[in-house]
């Protein structure tokens, strides 16, 4: 029953919470949140999926839970901290969850997280996860490649210098927290062989109440997006894929989908169906 | 209890069955299988999840299984009719689940079987999965992006004409099914600023019980992958990020992880632990 075990007592297991809905988090994940004695738990996506589980089985969970309110671009509990935390729970015995959005290892700072635990002799593991990059374009019915569109993706942050990206509309583009950098990744994105006119799309709060989704191009997606006063959290997809969108049903010209027939015409993913 | 609900009688859920290991299976793709009355399942990891699920509850699922045997390079049943078979069988009234190794929106071809069954009028939603991408990497403790070493991850597959990436070292490149054109692969990506002594590890089997990891160069990899005869399914990792990797201890000079101490000397995650 290898997925049902439990985390030795005084260790660490890193799990990747998916993009914030119960659905997405892994069996392997579930098992460990219901067996852990401490859940040290980010803000965005992690402390709703506890929220969500707590929920479902009708009364809470058996661990103590240590927020350390992570948001994008604003740590309260800096993280030398999150990691000196996670040694001091495992060292005082006990099975320590440390649930992050998305998966630890896709801007999650879990590397760090691991290589801090190693040099304090913790035990530690990590149990990948759902990352917001595949999953939240998902809910707008964008796949990140798509044969005759695209064969190649790249996920980057806002937050991180943009340098020219090489390759053009068939190398789709997933920007990560980018909402208070959208101007000037556009503007960086445009340049090449992508053109003002690439489509983009921008999808808030994939798996929240405030989920929408927004439609535009390089050269007008920041004005849209002013427009809809579009909010983090959010995912930015940029490339040929975001025609197969129900959302961008009549913005962009038809696409031809190479061996099917029509473009799609409702959403692919009701929301929490 | 919206994670536990069926899906509609004559409808289609694409399900990402992660890679390969149940308990990286997402919490509704496990309900779906449960309550799924016809599962269309590819060979390479979505077939390995049914039987490890069958395993563990120590009964077959109620399911008809219909296999397709989709492995990379090598397609027994045609895509068109893997198509065909979903409209059928969900006009034929059946809550059918078509399980995709990995992601389906990711390198899996779902947004054509999706485009399909929109024009055929029949019902589909996807359920996002734990893509090889990140999650096989992992099991070598390399994460995509690591403060200091990486900021940007790019997925590539070998299937693919490579063209050249733009970025360095701090640009990680993954590269799905690319053992057959690696030397190809590795030669291309060593152009520019990531050069022949860039850091490279390929993971074979990253869940099953052949996995193993092998670390080399872009120089050197494709000698290393002959001499230790490597084969699919693999994932190859480039970048700088490989250095954190407990595998490459002693291969490379010891990189300075920023605010954390000595480098990993023992693996991340132990096979299915």
């Amino acid at each position: 029953m290898s997925i049902f075990t439990h985390t030795a007592d005084g260790s660490v297991l890193l799990v990747g919470a998916g993009p914030g809905d119960l659905g997405l988090l892994t069996v392997k994940g579930l098992r460990a949140l219901e067996s852990a004695e401490v859940i040290v738990a980010d803000r965005l996506g992690a402390r709703s999926v506890i929220d969500q589980l707590e929920a479902e089985r009708g009364r809470p969970l058996d661990a103590e839970i240590i927020d350390v309110g992570k948001l994008p671009g604003h740590h309260p509990v800096p993280q030398q901290r999150i990691n000196e935390i996670l040694v001091e729970q495992a060292k005082a015995g006990r099975r320590v969850v440390r649930l992050k959005g998305g998966d630890p290892f896709v801007f999650g700072r879990g590397g760090e997280e691991v290589a801090h635990c190693h040099a304090a002799g913790v035990d530690v593991q990590v149990v990948p996860g759902v990352t917001s990059a595949n999953s939240v374009p998902a809910v707008a019915g964008i796949p990140l490649t798509h044969r005759g569109l695209a064969t190649t993706y790249t996920v980057i942050t806002g937050h991180d210098q943009l340098t020219e990206l090489g390759g053009g509309r068939d190398h789709t583009v997933v920007v990560l927290m980018g909402i208070g950098t959208l101007a000037h990744s556009a503007m960086i994105l445009a340049r090449g062989a992508r053109r003002g006119d690439c489509p983009v799309a921008i999808i808030e709060d994939g798996y929240g109440p405030d989920q929408r989704v927004t439609i535009g191009t390089l050269e007008t997606i920041a004005f849209q997006a002013a427009r809809r006063q579009v909010r983090s959290p959010a995912v930015v997809v940029v490339g040929e894929v975001v025609t197969l969108s129900p959302y961008a049903n009549g913005v962009f010209e038809t696409q031809q989908i190479p061996e099917t027939a029509p473009a799609t015409t409702s959403p692919v993913l009701t929301r929490n169906p």
